[in-house]
C-alpha cells in the first residue's frame, strides 16, 4: 500500500527543512517503505507563482493526499499584499477546507536542551505536555471579519469568534481520549468570565467529559492559564483551547521547552466514515524565519519530529516514529547543534548535516 | 484641596490588602494630606447585598470620586449566578462607564525577588518593562456577545471584536508618550495575519508614531510577542496591545518577574477638556484567591503599590509616590515576606505586619 504525501515547503527555512526530510523519505524507501510524494506551492511563493496563497490544483492535490507535510509561510516581502492573498492565507485555506479541526502541539523539553530554555532546569526539565488546540473555529474563520470606513477619517474592524457545539465537543472528545493515553488529565482553557464562547466551551467540555470520567479535568481561565504555564507547567498533561487562546499559550509553551526549533505539531481532521483515516497536515511550530533563510543554519528538526509525527498519526508506523524520534535525540545526545541552539561544548553544524546525521541513526 | 476615593475592596483577599491601604491613608492624613474615603460594594459581595455586580448608586460614587481604589472580585461562592450579574462585571461595568480605555501595567522585578521566579535570574532582573492594555474596547464590550439555542442539541456562541480609529489612535497616542518616560521604545502587538483588527491596529498605531518619531516602534504578532516575553522580556519596554492579547500578555509579564502579588496597576480615561484630570481606577493585577482569604497572609503589597501609582498618576504626589514604593523595595530588603513570597533565610509575616512595616518606613 502506497503512502502519498504533498510536500509544501512554503518559504523562508521551509524548503531548506523540507529538504532533509525528503532524503529521509528517499531512504525509507529503498529501505522497503512505499511513499510516494507531490510537490506544491504555498505562501508567498504561491502568490508570486500563481497571484494566490495556495492555487485550487495545490488545494485538490492537498485533498487527495493521505498527510501534507508543512513547512513554513511568509517573509517581509509579502508585506504589502492584498490581505486575502497574503502567505498566512494558504495555511488557513488547508486548515479549513481539509477541516483538519484538531491541532496537536506537543511541549516536550529535550534533556540535551534542559539548560538552553530561559527557565530555570527544574522546571521544565522532564516537561511533557500537549495543547490541543481547535484549528477551525473561533475567531479566525467567524463572520463578519472586515473593515469599513466610517468616513471622518474613521474605520471600524469587526473580527467575530463563534463556537457552535459540535465544534466543541468532538475537540473536547479528542482531548480526552488523548489524555487516556498520557497521564488522564485535561485543563480547559477559556474566558468565561468575559466572552460568551468561554461559557460555551466550559459548559460543552463538562457535558463531554461525562463519557469519560475516568479523566481528570480541570477549567482555568487562559489568562490564568499562561500565567500557570510560566510558573509551573508541570502541573499540565493536556490542555485543550479554543483556536485564539491556543496559538498563544501553544506559543509560550513551546519557547519554555528552550527547544522551539524542534517542535512538530499535527492538524488532524475527523476520521472519514468510510476508510477511518483523518485528513492530516504536519508542520513545525516554529515560522518561516526569514533572516536566516538560505543559509543552510536552520535547524531542520522541527520538520523531521513533524514527518515522525505523521508516522505515528496518519500511517501508524509507530516503531518508525519512535526509531526517528530516537534519533533526533541520539543526536542532540552527542553534542550536535544547529545556530539556534547551539551552547559551549557543543559541536555547531548546519541543516544538512544535522538532516544526515539523524538519517544515519 | 482634598482629594475623593472610593475604596471598593471587593471579595476575597481584597478586603484584607484594602485595609492596609486605609491605615496608610489615616497615616498620611494625620500628616497634613487630605484623603476624603468612600466605600462601596462591587464583586460578589455587591451582588449578595443588591442583586447587581455593582450597585448605580456606587457607579455613581464612582463617577464623582477622583480615583477609585479597587481590590479584587470574584470566588467560586459566585459560579454559579447569572452571567450578567457575574462578580467580573462590576468591574468591567467600571471600566467601561468611566472610559478607562488606558490599563497600565508595569511588569516589574524587585530585586529582593529576583530569585523566586520560574525564569533564570539574568532573564529578568532588572526587569522593568510597561504593558499598556487597551481597556474599553475589543472582544470585551463588541456586539453581538450571545449564545443561541440552534435545536437539536446545538447553540452557538459569539463574541466580537470591534475597533475603531478613535480607540487605537488615543492608546497608541498615550503609549509613545509613556515610553518619552522611560526608554523611547514601544513594540505593538496584534495579529494582523489572522485579525482585521489587527490589521486596522497596526495601520493606526504606524500612522499615530508620525507625531512621535523621536520614539521608535516595533510591530509583532501577539503569539511570538508571548514567546519573545518568555525568552528576553529585557528586549521591550512600553507594549501596546489590545483588550484581549493585553489581558494574556500582561499576565504572562506579571508571572515572568516572580512579583506577582506585587504588582500594581492603573486604569485611567481621557483628561477632562475643563479639568485636565483624568478619571482612574487602581488595582492589583492579582486576583481575589478565595482559597487564602480571611486567613490574614494575603500580600497586601500589590494594593499598596497601587495606591502609590494612585498618588502619582491622580494627584501628582509624585514625592510621596516614591517614597511609598521605596520603602516597600526596603521592607523587602530588611528580609519581610508574606508566604506568597517566602523563601528561606527571610522572615514571613502576615498581611497586618507587612502593611505596618512600609507604613512605618
Ligand atoms: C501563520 C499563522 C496564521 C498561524 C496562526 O495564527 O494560526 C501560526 O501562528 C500558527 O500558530 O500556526
Ligand atoms: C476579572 C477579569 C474580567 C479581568 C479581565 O479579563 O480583564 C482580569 O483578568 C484582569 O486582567 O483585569
Amino acid at each position: 500500500m502506497t503512502h502519498k504525501l504533498l510536500l509544501l515547503a512554503g518559504d523562508g527555512i521551509g524548503p531548506e527543512a523540507m529538504a532533509e526530510v525528503k532524503k529521509l523519505i528517499a531512504v525509507m524507501n529503498e529501505n522497503g517503505a512505499s511513499f510516494v510524494t507531490e510537490e506544491g506551492l504555498v505562501g508567498g511563493c504561491a502568490y508570486d507563482a500563481h497571484g494566490a496563497a495556495i492555487s485550487d490544483a495545490d488545494m485538490a492535490k492537498a485533498t487527495a493526499a493521505d498527510a501534507v507535510l508543512f513547512g513554513a509561510v511568509g517573509g517581509p516581502k509579502w508585506d504589502g499584499v492584498p490581505y486575502d492573498v497574503r502567505p498566512e492565507a494558504g495555511l488557513l485555506r488547508l486548515r479549513k477546507d481539509l477541516e483538519l479541526f484538531a491541532n496537536l502541539r506537543p511541549a516536550i523539553c529535550y534533556p540535551a536542551l534542559a539548560s538552553s530554555s530561559s527557565l530555570k532546569q527544574d522546571v521544565i526539565e522532564g516537561l511533557d505536555i500537549l495543547i490541543l488546540r481547535e484549528l477551525t473555529g473561533g475567531v479566525y474563520f467567524g463572520e463578519p471579519k472586515q473593515i469599513t470606513d466610517l468616513g471622518n477619517g474613521q474605520k471600524r474592524a469587526v473580527d467575530t469568534q463563534v463556537y457552535d457545539t459540535y465544534e466543541i465537543e468532538r475537540i473536547a472528545a479528542m482531548a480526552f481520549e488523548l489524555a487516556r493515553t498520557r497521564n488522564n488529565h485535561v485543563t480547559s482553557m477559556e474566558k468565561r468570565n468575559v466572552m460568551k464562547s468561554g461559557v460555551l466551551w466550559n459548559e460543552v467540555v463538562t457535558a463531554t467529559h461525562k463519557a469519560y470520567s475516568d479523566v481528570k479535568l480541570d477549567h482555568m481561565l487562559a489568562d490564568a492559564g499562561g500565567m500557570q504555564l510560566v510558573r509551573w507547567p508541570k502541573q499540565f498533561d493536556v490542555i485543550v483551547t479554543d483556536n485564539l487562546f491556543g496559538d498563544m499559550l501553544s506559543d509560550v509553551a513551546a519557547m519554555l521547552t528552550g527547544s522551539l526549533g524542534m517542535l512538530p505539531s499535527a492538524s488532524l481532521g475527523a476520521p472519514d466514515a468510510k476508510t477511518g483515516k483523518r485528513k492530516a497536515l504536519y508542520e513545525p511550530v516554529h515560522g518561516s524565519a526569514p533572516d536566516i533563510a538560505g543559509k543552510g543554519i536552520a535547524n531542520p528538526i522541527a520538520m523531521i519530529a513533524s514527518f515522525a509525527m505523521c508516522l505515528r498519526y496518519s500511517f501508524d508506523m509507530v516503531v518508525e516514529a519512535d526509531r526517528l524520534e530516537a534519533a533526533i535525540a541520539a543526536v542532540l545526545a552527542d553534542g550536535l547543534r544547529t545556530k539556534d541552539i547551539m551552547s559551549d561544548g557543543m559541536r555547531e553544524v548546519g541543516t544538512v548535516e544535522m538532516g544526515d546525521a539523524i538519517i544515519a541513526k
